[in-house]
């Protein structure tokens, strides 16, 4: 099924976020930067957070011919120039893909939407694997292509399902998709998995923090739902929020009704999350994230 | 500036609301009802809530030739029809505006919309008097051709500007409308005002539920902002949602630039919930509304 | 994958749709004719259009215990009871799905988004036959269990593919969707073919008729697409409109980004064009559509 | 009414837009140049418009110290450095207000708005005057302080109008705004201006080209309606799209019920389309804008 409409890999593409304590001159400095490694800006977004204490976000596109050759090399150079300035840096070379492993439930409309928009080449990811807890996603992952591992949620804590996760993701994985997981991941398990996860929660949130948000918003008589993707912390549905959406409501549907129309909103922010993150597009600053859609 | 494109105020034109336990045959009871009298149906809506009780909703505009003539009679027979199916009702008379006195406080946006589309006959009702405690509103309201009260909102307690706000509209007014008043209402205040109150809360509601829903919508990182219009209940920011809508916001906007933001969306939905509850469009249930818009 | 939130079919559910000349008394009419038969109305939408001929437009959902057995009478009534109105009308047995034959082309993701939609349950359809004159979509359909009819396209002109669509379809199919089919359908196939057919055009007409809208929204510089579902008539991509809606893009789009944008748009407003359809939310007034959402 | 919440105007602030063939370092050489003029850069829009041959298009806020002082010397050095580039570039004080007159017709409400928005401090204008050929609108603009020039349309040709209205603007404006003046620009006038016009056209472009826009949209039964805000050029309603947005409607809007829904949509785009183009957000390329919005 896979027809490439966009450009979502490129070759000879580097992307570059830097974060950081503001001071006159940095745009100058990395801009110089790239020139002198004859790369090519082909976009860049620059933001200053005004405050007691500016902080500065960027993101810079560029074209280097035969970057792989110098990749190295400019990494040494970012952190030779940016580190008097006490800038965060993160270089991704746009021509290879993330690893993104997805980890879903029995409400697989999330994980189908991923994995149809990646298999029409719209999405710069690979996904080696889909995990879950049931097992009839195995049928919609392979019929994808994908590969699929079942691990149980069941027994007296999560604990051993976290460690066959962790296992499973350990060296395969850029970052992790919560596509309707509806577990509760454990602290440690946050601690110990070194990548950012990504999460789909099915509220416009603050609003119905928690379980059964459709439930909640039906008894509240809302007139609009909502879905918020978000960064996985530790606070639960606190995490730094990447995308949110709604949808209109009436008082004619059932709490069924907002769940099923709730739906298309979810897997549509869930989809912009992910690929804003693959193609590097947020930056997280504490618990918020700067979005350079 | 008044012109005036579609007609708020129809003579001949009555509304008829219709709210209760579900029986088979009510439709045709109520429209068999309306025909007796030579009323000609305009526009129907009606909705049964499904459940172990259902509930029946109808809303029906009707043209009488000479409705004032029939009017009482109409009520009479609505009574004696109605009360043994236990359905309550109301009836409307489409060629009187409804009386709705506005409180507003130093943040006029939501008061100049009112203000301005009622210039402009778009909406089906009269403003005998705009209240506020901030007398640099007056010059806003009497701009418009509209009566002015001051009504200080210092001192030990509230109880003595309630008192002057309720002798002010009482006989005077149909509804009141809270367009950004900024003074919490007491409980004592609901109990004796006896008609409805429409507040603009400045949030997606129940998101940001209370104070400065700005600032937590920027401390919280949202993407989009919203706003709420309800009926006033003794439950702070809990009462039935009339209407709600969204903006998009990004990382870039302060907590400032949120509120002006927001202001626009506050306006538009504090102006949809008036129109709605002034055209008879909106039913109470409990702590729901329907909304046949 | 399927699992039903809603439902959407219905035992001992009819719905009746009227239109025609306005005239008193005829909700009155209809709903005794519901009650004579026993039946509890659920939903009841009602319209009249002013004019000089005002028209009239009802849309009513009943409830009739074992309503196969008397569906032929209340038929007999309707044509009865309305015909001296000169009143069309149309019952359904929302207990039955519509037949959908589904004609696609390369591009699928129109034909994918039913195809997963129905399989949730959440279309009141059966989908006996996909047609399509590329061979690589026959793997799309049969993997959602439903049949495949590869039709060639080729040849000195269409009415062979035409002809062969017509035995197809003939007694097998209530209405057809052009899932982005891409073919010009000739007049003479819409006069055989005695059924409606809905199609989804990638603009928001009546913008960009024709062929290639991305590409001309691209050089016009547009800051929104669009997506049009409308019944296909014999003048091209003028017929009746069902649902529109749009999408916000930025100079920064190619007209392929365009494209891809778009293709999200055109797949959410075909499903919905498609459930009201089947749910006999619409009805065809001369070229315009009253829909009953 | 003034009370300003985001500041619109910002003492020693600069905003240079750049423009044109695009070649490896430009953004580099632009920032360094902002650098060596103690420049701290505060918000950077880069983007390059792929093609047989690349185009470049910046913005960069930047804020100088004593920025009055050094203006001309800045703009020297842009000359000089950006001229064998084939560069064009504009350089803005974003402490001083641009000069907006508006030009507008009976139908007041998109006057009012600008009107309003720029009483409450938030747009960078400053209205020197309002021109209309309705003498009803004098008091709109005075009542906001603005003062009215009023230009009879009457008479056998414009020209006599559109020589008055040069004579007016001659040397008061930097920008004109027509703010639904319902006349035809002469390409004489528009020749002879030497400033850019924003018209807000009360249509979804290129939809509904032309006069009566909605009764168009009804006969057409359209299912949302638009408006459109653009730079004027010799070919009417032709001209570079500034913003566009559109509001749902359905069957039951009359055609001045559309009209009257469409104005909410109009007051809200032209803004818009103001606000980017004072804060020098908008840049033209043939027949179309980048907005860095």
């Amino acid at each position: 099924m896979a027809r490439k409409n966009t450009p979502t890999l490129i070759e000879n593409r580097a992307c570059l976020l830097v974060q950081g304590p503001d001071s006159p001159g940095i745009v100058a400095i990395i801009s110089e930067l790239v020139r002198r490694h004859d790369g090519n800006i082909i976009g860049l977004d620059q933001f200053s957070e005004q405050g007691p204490i500016p902080h500065f976000f960027q993101r810079v596109e560029f074209d280097v011919e035969g970057l792989a050759d110098s990749y190295a090399e400019i990494e040494l150079d970012l952190a030779e120039t940016l580190t008097p300035f006490r800038l965060k840096w993160r270089l991704a070379d746009r021509s290879k893909p993330k690893r993104m492993v997805v980890l879903a439930s029995k409400s697989d409309h999330c994980l189908v939407e991923l994995l149809w928009r990646h298999s029409r080449g719209e999405l710069p990811v690979e996904i080696p694997l889909v995990i879950s807890n049931h097992r009839e996603i195995e049928e919609t992952a392979t019929g994808f292509g994908v590969p699929f591992a079942f691990v149980s949620s069941l027994g007296p804590d999560k604990s051993m399902a976290e460690a066959e996760i962790l296992r499973l993701v350990d060296g395969k994985a850029d970052f992790l998709v919560l596509a309707r997981y509806m577990q509760i991941i454990s602290n440690d398990f946050l601690r110990r998995v070194g990548m950012p996860i990504i999460n789909i929660h099915h509220s416009f949130l603050p609003a119905f923090i928690g379980a059964s948000p459709y439930r909640k918003a039906k008894e509240r008589g809302v007139k609009m739902i909502g879905a918020t993707a978000h960064y996985v912390t530790e606070e639960l549905d606190e995490g730094p929020i990447i995308e949110q959406d709604i949808a209109r409501v009436s008082h004619s549907h059932t709490a069924a009704g907002l769940q099923e129309r709730g739906q298309y909103v979810e897997r549509a922010v869930l989809s912009r999350a992910v690929q804003w993150h693959a193609e590097d597009r947020v930056i997280l600053e504490g618990n918020h994230t700067i979005v350079f859609a």
